[in-house]
Protein backbone atom coordinates (compact mmCIF):
# COMPACT_ATOMS: atom_id res chain seq x y z
CA UNK A 1 0.00 0.00 0.00
CA UNK A 2 1.37 3.56 -0.62
CA UNK A 3 1.16 6.54 1.43
CA UNK A 4 -1.98 7.63 -0.11
CA UNK A 5 -3.92 4.33 1.24
CA UNK A 6 -2.55 4.97 4.45
CA UNK A 7 -4.37 8.33 4.38
CA UNK A 8 -7.70 6.84 3.74
CA UNK A 9 -7.10 4.26 6.22
CA UNK A 10 -6.16 6.85 9.05
CA UNK A 11 -9.64 9.05 7.94
CA UNK A 12 -11.64 6.05 8.94
CA UNK A 13 -13.22 6.34 12.35
CA UNK A 14 -12.07 3.23 13.62
CA UNK A 15 -7.97 3.40 12.59
CA UNK A 16 -7.94 7.45 12.43
CA UNK A 17 -7.03 8.20 16.39
CA UNK A 18 -4.21 5.56 16.33
CA UNK A 19 -0.42 5.02 15.42
CA UNK A 20 0.80 4.41 11.68
CA UNK A 21 2.17 1.45 13.05
CA UNK A 22 -0.93 0.15 15.31
CA UNK A 23 -2.95 0.63 12.36
CA UNK A 24 -0.53 -1.39 10.05
CA UNK A 25 -0.10 -4.45 12.88
CA UNK A 26 -4.31 -4.33 12.96
CA UNK A 27 -4.88 -4.21 9.25
CA UNK A 28 -1.69 -6.87 8.36
CA UNK A 29 -0.25 -7.41 4.99
CA UNK A 30 -2.87 -7.73 2.41
CA UNK A 31 -2.63 -6.08 -0.69
CA UNK A 32 -5.46 -3.66 -1.88
CA UNK A 33 -7.80 -5.13 -4.66
CA UNK A 34 -9.14 -3.20 -7.58
CA UNK A 35 -13.04 -4.82 -8.19
CA UNK A 36 -15.19 -4.61 -11.48
CA UNK A 37 -18.61 -3.03 -10.61
CA UNK A 38 -21.03 -5.69 -9.87
CA UNK A 39 -18.89 -7.59 -8.04
CA UNK A 40 -20.46 -9.68 -4.78
CA UNK A 41 -18.34 -9.67 -1.97
CA UNK A 42 -20.09 -11.32 0.31
CA UNK A 43 -23.54 -12.71 0.43
CA UNK A 44 -26.14 -12.58 3.40
CA UNK A 45 -26.30 -15.36 5.90
CA UNK A 46 -22.69 -16.34 5.08
CA UNK A 47 -20.26 -16.92 7.92
CA UNK A 48 -18.52 -13.59 7.81
CA UNK A 49 -14.83 -13.39 6.91
CA UNK A 50 -13.94 -10.51 6.40
CA UNK A 51 -14.02 -7.03 6.61
CA UNK A 52 -13.15 -4.01 3.81
CA UNK A 53 -11.92 -0.79 4.22
CA UNK A 54 -12.93 1.40 0.64
CA UNK A 55 -10.15 2.82 -0.86
CA UNK A 56 -11.87 4.15 -3.64
CA UNK A 57 -15.25 3.45 -5.70
CA UNK A 58 -18.31 2.76 -4.14
CA UNK A 59 -19.67 -0.32 -2.36
CA UNK A 60 -23.59 -1.14 -1.68
CA UNK A 61 -24.85 -3.16 1.05
CA UNK A 62 -28.58 -4.77 0.90
CA UNK A 63 -30.61 -7.06 1.92
CA UNK A 64 -32.97 -9.44 0.07
CA UNK A 65 -36.42 -9.53 1.20
CA UNK A 66 -38.39 -13.13 0.87
CA UNK A 67 -40.01 -12.27 -1.93
CA UNK A 68 -36.86 -10.99 -3.70
CA UNK A 69 -36.85 -7.54 -3.61
CA UNK A 70 -33.45 -5.84 -3.21
CA UNK A 71 -33.27 -3.36 0.13
CA UNK A 72 -30.11 -1.08 -0.18
CA UNK A 73 -29.13 -0.55 3.57
CA UNK A 74 -25.85 1.75 2.95
CA UNK A 75 -24.08 2.90 0.27
CA UNK A 76 -19.83 3.11 1.61
CA UNK A 77 -17.26 5.27 -0.27
CA UNK A 78 -13.48 6.18 0.06
CA UNK A 79 -12.31 6.22 4.02
CA UNK A 80 -15.34 4.42 5.32
CA UNK A 81 -15.19 0.33 6.83
CA UNK A 82 -17.56 -1.96 6.20
CA UNK A 83 -18.76 -5.57 7.65
CA UNK A 84 -16.53 -4.88 10.78
CA UNK A 85 -19.07 -5.27 13.18
CA UNK A 86 -20.24 -9.06 11.62
CA UNK A 87 -16.08 -9.34 12.20
CA UNK A 88 -15.93 -8.37 15.52
CA UNK A 89 -18.88 -10.52 17.01
CA UNK A 90 -17.90 -13.32 14.40
CA UNK A 91 -21.01 -14.49 13.00
CA UNK A 92 -22.58 -14.22 9.70
CA UNK A 93 -22.91 -11.09 7.47
CA UNK A 94 -26.64 -9.76 8.38
CA UNK A 95 -26.56 -8.52 4.25
CA UNK A 96 -25.00 -8.73 1.03
CA UNK A 97 -22.07 -6.54 -0.16
CA UNK A 98 -21.96 -5.71 -3.98
CA UNK A 99 -19.42 -3.28 -5.52
CA UNK A 100 -21.98 -0.05 -7.11
CA UNK A 101 -18.75 0.96 -9.47
CA UNK A 102 -15.39 0.12 -10.37
CA UNK A 103 -13.77 0.08 -6.36
CA UNK A 104 -10.37 -0.46 -4.81
CA UNK A 105 -10.79 -2.16 -1.67
CA UNK A 106 -8.88 -3.71 1.22
CA UNK A 107 -10.09 -7.02 1.94
CA UNK A 108 -9.01 -7.69 5.83
CA UNK A 109 -9.30 -11.36 7.18
CA UNK A 110 -11.47 -11.93 9.91
CA UNK A 111 -10.08 -14.80 11.48
CA UNK A 112 -6.47 -13.30 11.05
CA UNK A 113 -7.63 -9.70 12.61
CA UNK A 114 -9.19 -11.44 15.38
CA UNK A 115 -5.96 -13.48 16.24
CA UNK A 116 -4.00 -10.40 15.95
CA UNK A 117 -5.87 -8.75 18.71
CA UNK A 118 -6.46 -12.55 21.18
CA UNK A 119 -2.48 -12.05 20.92
CA UNK A 120 -2.23 -8.19 21.55
CA UNK A 121 -5.57 -7.32 23.23
CA UNK A 122 -3.79 -3.19 23.21
CA UNK A 123 -4.50 -3.40 19.42
CA UNK A 124 -8.52 -3.27 20.80
CA UNK A 125 -7.91 -0.81 22.97
CA UNK A 126 -6.44 1.62 20.78
CA UNK A 127 -9.61 0.72 18.23
CA UNK A 128 -11.69 1.45 21.19
CA UNK A 129 -9.88 4.41 21.89
CA UNK A 130 -10.13 5.67 18.13
CA UNK A 131 -13.76 5.36 18.00
CA UNK A 132 -14.22 6.62 21.19
CA UNK A 133 -13.11 10.26 19.98
CA UNK A 134 -14.65 9.73 16.91
CA UNK A 135 -17.91 8.82 18.59
CA UNK A 136 -17.52 12.26 20.85
CA UNK A 137 -16.60 14.28 17.57
CA UNK A 138 -19.51 13.14 15.80
CA UNK A 139 -22.02 13.54 18.89
CA UNK A 140 -20.89 16.82 19.80
CA UNK A 141 -21.19 18.31 15.96
CA UNK A 142 -24.88 16.65 15.69
CA UNK A 143 -25.59 18.66 18.79
CA UNK A 144 -24.38 21.67 17.45
CA UNK A 145 -26.08 21.40 13.91
CA UNK A 146 -29.32 19.12 14.50
CA UNK A 147 -31.16 22.05 16.56
CA UNK A 148 -30.22 25.60 13.92
CA UNK A 149 -30.15 28.63 15.31
CA UNK A 150 -28.79 29.37 18.36
CA UNK A 151 -31.69 30.63 20.85
CA UNK A 152 -33.43 27.20 19.03
CA UNK A 153 -30.56 24.91 20.39
CA UNK A 154 -31.17 26.60 24.16
CA UNK A 155 -34.75 26.46 24.05
CA UNK A 156 -34.23 22.68 23.30
CA UNK A 157 -31.81 21.98 26.39
CA UNK A 158 -34.82 23.88 28.31
CA UNK A 159 -37.39 21.84 27.12
CA UNK A 160 -35.42 18.82 27.73
CA UNK A 161 -34.49 20.03 31.93
CA UNK A 162 -38.46 19.84 32.50
CA UNK A 163 -41.25 16.70 32.11
CA UNK A 164 -43.36 19.30 32.24
CA UNK A 165 -45.26 19.32 28.67
CA UNK A 166 -47.94 21.86 28.75
CA UNK A 167 -48.47 25.42 30.45
CA UNK A 168 -45.75 27.18 32.77
CA UNK A 169 -42.66 25.44 33.71
CA UNK A 170 -39.43 26.57 35.76
CA UNK A 171 -36.11 25.25 35.73
CA UNK A 172 -32.90 25.77 37.52
CA UNK A 173 -30.26 25.60 35.44
CA UNK A 174 -27.71 23.04 37.39
CA UNK A 175 -24.55 24.54 36.44
CA UNK A 176 -23.42 28.38 35.75
CA UNK A 177 -24.10 29.68 32.19
CA UNK A 178 -20.91 29.28 30.82
CA UNK A 179 -20.60 25.42 31.03
CA UNK A 180 -24.25 25.58 29.30
CA UNK A 181 -23.01 27.83 26.24
CA UNK A 182 -20.01 25.37 25.98
CA UNK A 183 -21.98 21.94 26.18
CA UNK A 184 -24.22 23.82 23.28
CA UNK A 185 -21.52 24.73 21.44
CA UNK A 186 -21.93 28.63 21.43
CA UNK A 187 -19.27 31.31 22.93
CA UNK A 188 -20.91 33.22 26.08
CA UNK A 189 -21.60 36.40 24.63
CA UNK A 190 -23.38 34.41 21.83
CA UNK A 191 -25.27 32.13 24.67
CA UNK A 192 -26.67 35.24 26.11
CA UNK A 193 -27.88 37.25 22.96
CA UNK A 194 -29.64 33.92 22.27
CA UNK A 195 -31.03 33.30 25.48
CA UNK A 196 -32.12 37.02 25.47
CA UNK A 197 -33.92 36.61 22.14
CA UNK A 198 -35.89 33.73 23.75
CA UNK A 199 -38.17 36.22 25.39
CA UNK A 200 -40.04 36.55 22.69
CA UNK A 201 -41.35 32.92 23.51
CA UNK A 202 -42.29 33.66 26.46
CA UNK A 203 -38.38 32.26 28.29
CA UNK A 204 -37.15 34.91 30.74
CA UNK A 205 -33.94 34.30 32.96
CA UNK A 206 -33.49 35.61 36.71
CA UNK A 207 -29.61 34.37 37.43
CA UNK A 208 -30.05 30.31 37.26
CA UNK A 209 -33.79 30.22 37.08
CA UNK A 210 -35.52 30.29 33.93
CA UNK A 211 -39.21 30.58 33.50
CA UNK A 212 -40.94 29.55 30.89
CA UNK A 213 -44.49 30.91 30.26
CA UNK A 214 -45.83 28.01 27.93
CA UNK A 215 -43.69 24.49 27.44
CA UNK A 216 -45.81 24.00 24.34
CA UNK A 217 -45.05 27.10 22.25
CA UNK A 218 -41.43 26.24 23.16
CA UNK A 219 -41.64 23.08 21.89
CA UNK A 220 -43.03 24.32 18.70
CA UNK A 221 -40.24 27.05 18.23
CA UNK A 222 -37.54 23.79 18.89
CA UNK A 223 -39.38 21.64 16.34
CA UNK A 224 -39.30 24.89 13.29
CA UNK A 225 -37.61 24.36 10.99
CA UNK A 226 -37.80 27.23 8.00
CA UNK A 227 -37.79 25.71 5.24
CA UNK A 228 -37.93 21.62 4.07
CA UNK A 229 -38.25 20.27 0.97
CA UNK A 230 -36.56 16.54 1.98
CA UNK B 1 -27.37 -0.92 39.72
CA UNK B 2 -31.19 -1.10 39.13
CA UNK B 3 -32.74 -1.65 35.68
CA UNK B 4 -33.14 2.42 35.13
CA UNK B 5 -29.33 2.52 35.61
CA UNK B 6 -28.62 -0.53 33.30
CA UNK B 7 -31.22 1.25 31.08
CA UNK B 8 -28.75 4.53 30.97
CA UNK B 9 -25.62 2.38 30.55
CA UNK B 10 -27.09 0.63 27.70
CA UNK B 11 -28.04 3.85 25.95
CA UNK B 12 -24.31 4.90 25.77
CA UNK B 13 -22.60 4.27 22.20
CA UNK B 14 -19.88 1.53 24.15
CA UNK B 15 -22.39 -0.59 25.58
CA UNK B 16 -25.52 0.02 23.54
CA UNK B 17 -25.34 -2.45 21.21
CA UNK B 18 -24.25 -5.56 23.10
CA UNK B 19 -26.02 -8.42 25.62
CA UNK B 20 -26.75 -7.10 28.99
CA UNK B 21 -25.06 -10.08 29.84
CA UNK B 22 -21.29 -8.61 28.18
CA UNK B 23 -22.04 -5.48 29.43
CA UNK B 24 -22.21 -6.28 32.97
CA UNK B 25 -18.77 -8.20 32.76
CA UNK B 26 -17.42 -5.09 31.08
CA UNK B 27 -18.32 -2.84 34.27
CA UNK B 28 -18.01 -5.68 36.63
CA UNK B 29 -19.67 -4.88 40.04
CA UNK B 30 -18.84 -1.53 41.14
CA UNK B 31 -21.50 0.65 42.63
CA UNK B 32 -22.82 3.78 41.36
CA UNK B 33 -21.91 6.57 43.69
CA UNK B 34 -23.80 10.39 44.56
CA UNK B 35 -20.75 12.79 43.85
CA UNK B 36 -21.38 16.49 45.27
CA UNK B 37 -21.04 19.48 43.03
CA UNK B 38 -17.89 20.64 42.82
CA UNK B 39 -16.08 17.07 43.33
CA UNK B 40 -12.26 16.66 41.40
CA UNK B 41 -12.93 12.89 40.04
CA UNK B 42 -9.23 13.51 38.49
CA UNK B 43 -6.59 15.48 37.69
CA UNK B 44 -4.94 16.62 34.44
CA UNK B 45 -1.54 14.59 34.09
CA UNK B 46 -2.84 12.14 37.09
CA UNK B 47 -2.24 8.30 35.74
CA UNK B 48 -5.94 7.49 34.18
CA UNK B 49 -7.16 5.01 36.81
CA UNK B 50 -10.65 4.96 35.75
CA UNK B 51 -13.59 5.79 33.47
CA UNK B 52 -17.07 7.13 34.29
CA UNK B 53 -20.22 6.47 33.06
CA UNK B 54 -23.08 9.64 34.34
CA UNK B 55 -26.13 8.07 35.30
CA UNK B 56 -27.27 11.55 36.21
CA UNK B 57 -26.18 14.74 36.38
CA UNK B 58 -23.46 16.93 35.17
CA UNK B 59 -19.76 16.34 34.56
CA UNK B 60 -17.22 19.03 32.78
CA UNK B 61 -13.79 18.36 31.48
CA UNK B 62 -11.35 21.28 31.53
CA UNK B 63 -7.97 22.20 31.13
CA UNK B 64 -5.79 24.49 33.01
CA UNK B 65 -3.63 26.56 30.92
CA UNK B 66 0.11 27.74 31.63
CA UNK B 67 -1.37 31.08 33.23
CA UNK B 68 -3.96 29.32 35.40
CA UNK B 69 -7.53 29.58 33.39
CA UNK B 70 -9.43 26.93 33.25
CA UNK B 71 -11.06 25.84 29.90
CA UNK B 72 -13.48 23.85 29.68
CA UNK B 73 -13.63 21.21 26.70
CA UNK B 74 -16.60 19.02 27.71
CA UNK B 75 -19.92 18.84 29.42
CA UNK B 76 -21.05 15.08 30.17
CA UNK B 77 -24.55 14.32 31.54
CA UNK B 78 -26.18 11.07 31.58
CA UNK B 79 -25.85 8.52 28.93
CA UNK B 80 -22.35 9.46 28.37
CA UNK B 81 -18.99 8.32 29.26
CA UNK B 82 -15.94 9.81 29.75
CA UNK B 83 -12.29 9.33 30.34
CA UNK B 84 -12.57 6.11 28.48
CA UNK B 85 -10.05 6.53 25.74
CA UNK B 86 -7.56 7.48 28.62
CA UNK B 87 -8.33 3.92 29.96
CA UNK B 88 -8.12 2.29 26.74
CA UNK B 89 -4.81 3.63 25.96
CA UNK B 90 -4.00 3.09 29.58
CA UNK B 91 -1.78 6.40 29.96
CA UNK B 92 -2.39 9.97 31.50
CA UNK B 93 -5.71 11.67 32.29
CA UNK B 94 -5.20 14.32 29.45
CA UNK B 95 -8.00 16.86 31.45
CA UNK B 96 -9.15 17.12 34.48
CA UNK B 97 -13.04 16.22 35.61
CA UNK B 98 -14.89 17.52 37.99
CA UNK B 99 -18.77 17.36 38.84
CA UNK B 100 -20.98 20.82 37.79
CA UNK B 101 -23.79 19.42 39.60
CA UNK B 102 -25.11 16.94 41.98
CA UNK B 103 -24.21 13.38 40.28
CA UNK B 104 -24.61 10.34 40.20
CA UNK B 105 -22.04 8.14 38.52
CA UNK B 106 -20.45 4.80 38.06
CA UNK B 107 -16.26 4.66 38.27
CA UNK B 108 -15.33 1.66 36.09
CA UNK B 109 -11.58 0.61 37.51
CA UNK B 110 -9.08 1.01 34.76
CA UNK B 111 -7.27 -1.59 35.77
CA UNK B 112 -9.91 -4.33 36.73
CA UNK B 113 -11.52 -3.15 33.10
CA UNK B 114 -8.34 -4.12 30.95
CA UNK B 115 -7.79 -7.22 32.94
CA UNK B 116 -11.44 -8.40 32.11
CA UNK B 117 -10.51 -8.04 28.52
CA UNK B 118 -7.12 -9.04 28.44
CA UNK B 119 -8.71 -12.53 29.78
CA UNK B 120 -11.73 -12.44 27.02
CA UNK B 121 -10.96 -10.52 24.23
CA UNK B 122 -14.61 -11.18 22.58
CA UNK B 123 -15.39 -8.15 25.16
CA UNK B 124 -13.32 -5.71 23.65
CA UNK B 125 -15.05 -7.23 19.95
CA UNK B 126 -18.30 -6.56 21.76
CA UNK B 127 -17.79 -3.27 22.53
CA UNK B 128 -15.94 -2.21 18.82
CA UNK B 129 -19.24 -3.92 17.57
CA UNK B 130 -21.56 -1.57 19.53
CA UNK B 131 -18.71 1.56 19.35
CA UNK B 132 -19.08 0.52 14.82
CA UNK B 133 -22.76 0.83 14.76
CA UNK B 134 -23.06 3.70 16.36
CA UNK B 135 -20.52 5.49 14.28
CA UNK B 136 -22.28 4.54 11.03
CA UNK B 137 -25.62 5.42 12.45
CA UNK B 138 -24.22 9.07 13.60
CA UNK B 139 -22.25 9.45 10.28
CA UNK B 140 -25.60 8.92 8.45
CA UNK B 141 -27.50 11.46 10.87
CA UNK B 142 -24.72 14.00 10.17
CA UNK B 143 -24.95 13.40 6.29
CA UNK B 144 -28.78 13.65 6.37
CA UNK B 145 -29.02 17.37 8.47
CA UNK B 146 -25.60 18.66 7.97
CA UNK B 147 -26.83 20.11 4.65
CA UNK B 148 -30.14 21.43 4.90
CA UNK B 149 -32.52 20.60 1.65
CA UNK B 150 -32.74 18.12 -0.66
CA UNK B 151 -30.85 19.84 -3.12
CA UNK B 152 -28.62 20.91 -1.09
CA UNK B 153 -27.90 17.86 -0.24
CA UNK B 154 -27.27 16.96 -4.06
CA UNK B 155 -25.67 19.74 -5.14
CA UNK B 156 -23.03 18.70 -2.05
CA UNK B 157 -22.68 15.57 -3.53
CA UNK B 158 -21.90 16.85 -6.71
CA UNK B 159 -19.15 19.04 -6.03
CA UNK B 160 -17.98 16.09 -4.04
CA UNK B 161 -17.74 14.31 -7.23
CA UNK B 162 -15.21 16.48 -9.16
CA UNK B 163 -12.41 18.65 -8.90
CA UNK B 164 -12.88 21.41 -11.22
CA UNK B 165 -13.54 24.55 -9.12
CA UNK B 166 -14.95 27.08 -11.30
CA UNK B 167 -16.34 27.30 -14.75
CA UNK B 168 -18.22 24.07 -15.93
CA UNK B 169 -17.98 20.61 -14.86
CA UNK B 170 -19.52 17.36 -16.27
CA UNK B 171 -19.83 14.45 -13.77
CA UNK B 172 -20.74 10.61 -14.46
CA UNK B 173 -22.93 9.43 -11.36
CA UNK B 174 -20.73 6.25 -10.84
CA UNK B 175 -24.41 4.09 -10.23
CA UNK B 176 -27.74 4.27 -10.52
CA UNK B 177 -29.56 7.30 -9.23
CA UNK B 178 -31.79 4.96 -6.68
CA UNK B 179 -28.45 3.96 -5.06
CA UNK B 180 -27.38 7.87 -4.63
CA UNK B 181 -31.01 8.78 -2.97
CA UNK B 182 -30.65 6.11 -0.65
CA UNK B 183 -26.76 7.36 -0.02
CA UNK B 184 -28.50 10.68 0.57
CA UNK B 185 -31.41 9.73 2.84
CA UNK B 186 -33.85 10.87 0.06
CA UNK B 187 -36.96 8.67 -0.82
CA UNK B 188 -36.27 8.46 -4.76
CA UNK B 189 -39.21 10.52 -5.46
CA UNK B 190 -37.90 13.25 -3.07
CA UNK B 191 -34.64 12.87 -5.02
CA UNK B 192 -35.94 13.38 -8.63
CA UNK B 193 -38.12 15.91 -7.51
CA UNK B 194 -34.82 17.85 -5.58
CA UNK B 195 -32.25 16.90 -8.83
CA UNK B 196 -34.86 18.99 -10.99
CA UNK B 197 -34.93 21.84 -8.50
CA UNK B 198 -31.30 21.95 -9.01
CA UNK B 199 -31.57 23.22 -12.98
CA UNK B 200 -32.55 26.61 -11.17
CA UNK B 201 -28.54 26.52 -10.34
CA UNK B 202 -27.70 25.31 -12.94
CA UNK B 203 -26.98 21.78 -12.60
CA UNK B 204 -28.95 19.65 -15.95
CA UNK B 205 -29.18 15.92 -16.03
CA UNK B 206 -29.10 13.42 -18.65
CA UNK B 207 -29.08 10.05 -17.21
CA UNK B 208 -26.00 9.69 -15.44
CA UNK B 209 -24.20 12.63 -16.88
CA UNK B 210 -24.47 15.81 -14.95
CA UNK B 211 -23.69 19.16 -16.21
CA UNK B 212 -23.27 21.99 -13.95
CA UNK B 213 -22.77 25.51 -15.75
CA UNK B 214 -20.84 27.26 -12.86
CA UNK B 215 -18.94 25.06 -10.16
CA UNK B 216 -18.61 28.64 -8.41
CA UNK B 217 -22.47 29.47 -8.20
CA UNK B 218 -23.37 25.75 -7.20
CA UNK B 219 -20.77 25.81 -4.16
CA UNK B 220 -22.11 29.14 -2.79
CA UNK B 221 -25.83 27.07 -2.98
CA UNK B 222 -24.36 24.41 -0.68
CA UNK B 223 -22.88 26.78 1.79
CA UNK B 224 -26.13 28.63 1.66
CA UNK B 225 -27.99 28.96 5.11
CA UNK B 226 -31.20 30.96 5.14
CA UNK B 227 -30.81 32.21 8.77
CA UNK B 228 -27.56 32.02 11.61
CA UNK B 229 -27.65 33.78 14.53
CA UNK B 230 -25.11 31.14 16.50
Amino acid sequence: MDAVDWAIIKSTPLFGAMASQTAQALVGHAAPRQYEKGTTLFLQGEPAEAFFIVLDGWVKIYRTTPDGLEVVLHVFTSGETFAEAAIFLGGRYPASGETAAPSRLLRVDGAAFRARIEERPALAMSMLASASYQLKFLVEQIEQIKVRSAPQRIADFLVRMTEVRKGEAVIELPFEKGLLANRLGMKPESFSRALAQLRAHGVTAERGTISIADIGRLLSFVEFVPEDDA
